[in-house]
């Protein structure tokens, strides 16, 4: 791997440098530049198949196939995006985001980690795999899928699935979004959290009233949206929506014991939370439990009334919530978005009014079950790999896996290297070099070993 | 009274005319001609001790004193402004606010209910009064004391009563600055609520944490914030600060009498109430008792995190609520203000910091005895003017009533005759005539019935 390793670097410089912000239309030209620099760069590796797919809505995505030397080898789909985060602030950045620098063992750069480093590792594997091999055919058919939309939320996606099914077909998709636990405690992803979103709007009159002239009298809804919040958890940190956990499933022991086993250490978990004072949350879980595999309702917003210098006793007319749920399998978001119109109804006092409006793309939960045979095998690669023992994770975040598993319906695993402090969606975003190295490693086994255990 | 009325007209014209509008200062140039003005006037119309203290730090005020015939007559002290609230949106006044038009019994302009028609009022009463008795002194000795900062929630007047304690001494204090409860149920305003106002800031971390992220491990001050709104509440509508009722005075059967006698149609009361669909309120008493004479905590404002459109699934940073609390003799502010520090340092989770900021000008809240003979007197001369019963009342909002009786040192009541529907701070303000007309017969007739009364 070392020997591939500078061309490695100078390849993700070249595609980092193309600033493919796909959330800002003026950079809508620099993602299709990215498509087909990506494109470039398969064909140059070997690729036999390889399409840019820009005849819209989507934005261009990228899709490629090396078809393994055995037509019964079974057939992976790589799924990952070359789309990017903005760079804003940008005058926080002490490199320029779109010229990759190198310090050390880090590659600094947006996009570096999330998500164009960890598709550079792919291509570094499939040659890795080639050449430990001596052939030009891979071991299992490898079909690669890199959508442009993945940091808009994926809007086109589906379309993008049901437009090609023919060459998305496959035994099983490896995800390759996540990053591991840590640098000194790798991991195998096995999931991410859905999420639905809602905004509440409560509304008394038609305008603001003075309090000194109603003030006790009449409802008011920045009061009525305190205690809706308030009833959305009972005391033990549970979510009070109906039939919420009913249909939650428990991780496994083996998973429990492993997150028990990962290295936790307080301060960090709080610095990286935004500089959070204290660990809170549902009664009878760890933290990395109750943010991988336990459902939450966070208020991301409330507004109401006045907020400007000094006061303005007033009863205001209206109070806006923006909650959003992350959901755990097997929630079903529409479930959950009734619930909550409920519970709104349940807890909107007379004489105001509610209404629940849909807010953001919601995603369904996914996780795959640990003990299919691939989730073995990438334990089996990663411990290679990174010559460490191996554990279970998830992330609390939310992706497209479960869209991905439900319209092409085969398992979805994770296959990931990145760092969570890789500062992904901020300035100075960095990848850790050896850890893509280590991943397109893992990757290159991995194609080896697929073909005896999934079909 | 009706011979005077025409000049009363002219002469309020060219009051309103000057747009003293005291909180913006690009009008403080007209608040010292307003003053002047009313000094003219008074000079004009006989009043032997006529000063404007303008100074500073306070906007222009006018003095004037009338000392009655006999020695021992009592010194009554008439209080009122003559700043005038801003006119935005200048575009929703069917007449120019500074050029008074009259239509039919009404005279709109901004001051010509708030409170300079109140304040002729006074000088035509001193008229009338005169020509009554056919003397040039008044039955008793009249002071008028009209500050220009009123409006702004008088920041200077403490120092102007200190400043003038001589010439403010008086046996009772006239407030001019009220409405009756209505034109068809004329009242004697007998108290004002006070206001304490506070702004809660909650702070979690230093920065919002993405919720795929932390969400669900750390403590959101959004919803922290809810719970504290939620509990300042029980399930009867009363406020839980810590003996927040301890000093509450209750109303007398002869005031609770009185306020179910009056007329009460709910739908206007809602549509006066910014729309408001329901009413609502502490249990046990009835909407004009919440509004007069209970206390009340209302949240004037509530702001944390995303507000924009589509979803930002964050936990926010940190939460606002704007607070103010209504209350009644004889709540003393600093007590609230000290419970409400201990309330939120009780809410207030692990990981949250917590402030308790002061916002705006506080008020303590004002009743006077209705057993005090000036109160009977009151009645009395309304009863004579209005020819019609007349009743108790109060108000919901908050003034300086409590500082002049503090200061001053004696009992202040109110004499007020304008309507709650005169839209003062509002566009479209008015007076109706006629009120004001009657309003002056019960001041003419007051001057002649005091000197048996008070002393
Ligand atoms: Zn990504
Ligand atoms: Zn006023």
């Amino acid at each position: 791997m070392a020997a591939l390793a500078d061309d490695f670097v100078a390849d993700l410089r070249e595609w980092i440098a193309i600033p493919s912000i796909g959330a800002d239309p003026a950079h809508h030209g620099d993602v299709g530049r990215s498509a087909h620099w990506l494109a470039d760069a398969l064909r140059r590796d070997g690729w036999p198949d390889v399409r840019v797919w820009d005849t819209g809505p989507a934005l261009p995505a990228v899709y490629a196939c090396w078809p393994a030397a055995d037509p019964d080898a079974p057939t992976v789909l790589v799924y990952g995006h070359h789309d990017v985060q903005p760079v804003d602030p940008v005058e926080q950045w002490d490199h320029p985001p779109f010229e990759a620098t190198v310090v050390g063992e880090e590659l600094f750069g947006r996009g570096a980690s999330d998500d164009k480093g960890q598709v550079a590792m792919h291509l570094l594997a499939v040659k890795a795999h080639l050449a430990a091999l001596g052939t030009d055919r891979p071991s299992v058919t490898l079909k690669l899928f890199v959508e442009g939309e993945e940091e808009s939320g994926s809007p086109h996606l589906l379309r993008l699935i049901d437009d090609h099914r023919a060459e998305l077909a496959c035994d099983l998709v490896v995800f390759t979004d996540t990053p591991v636990y840590a640098r000194d405690a790798p991991t195998i992803c096995t999931g991410q959290r859905g999420v639905y979103g809602a905004e509440i709007v409560l509304t008394g009159g038609t305008s603001d009233v003075h309090s000194g002239r109603a003030g006790g009298s009449v409802p008011n809804p920045a009061t009525a949206a305190a205690r809706l919040v308030a009833a959305l958890h009972d005391d033990k940190g549970r979510v009070t929506l109906r039939d919420f956990y009913a249909d939650v499933v428990e991780p496994t022991d083996a998973e429990r014991a492993d997150y028990a086993a990962l290295p936790f250490d307080e301060a960090t978990w709080l610095a990286n939370s935004g500089g959070a004072q204290a660990l809170t949350g549902e009664e009878g879980w760890s933290t990395l439990e109750r943010v991988w595999v336990r459902p939450t309702a966070e208020v991301n917003g409330i507004h109401s009334g006045y907020g400007g210098p000094g006061l303005k006793t007033i009863v205001p007319a209206e109070a806006r919530i923006k909650l959003s749920f992350r959901l755990v399998p097997d929630q079903d978001p529409d479930q959950v978005a009734r619930a909550l119109r409920d519970f709104v109804a349940e807890h909107t006092p007379a004489g105001l009014h509610a209404e629940v409006l849909p807010a953001g793309d919601g995603a369904p939960p996914y996780a795959v079950d640990v003990t299919h045979p691939a989730v073995g095998a990438l334990r089996e690669v990663f411990e290679a790999a990174f010559e460490q023992p191996v554990r279970y994770s998830r992330t609390g975040g939310s992706g497209p896996a479960a869209l991905l598993h439900q319209r092409i319906g085969v398992p979805v695993v994770y296959l990931g290297a990145t760092l969570p402090d890789d500062r992904i969606h901020a300035p100075n975003e960095r990848v850790v070099v050896p850890q893509l190295l280590r991943g397109a490693e893992a990757a290159a086994r991995l194609w080896r070993l697929l073909p005896g255990r999934v079909s």
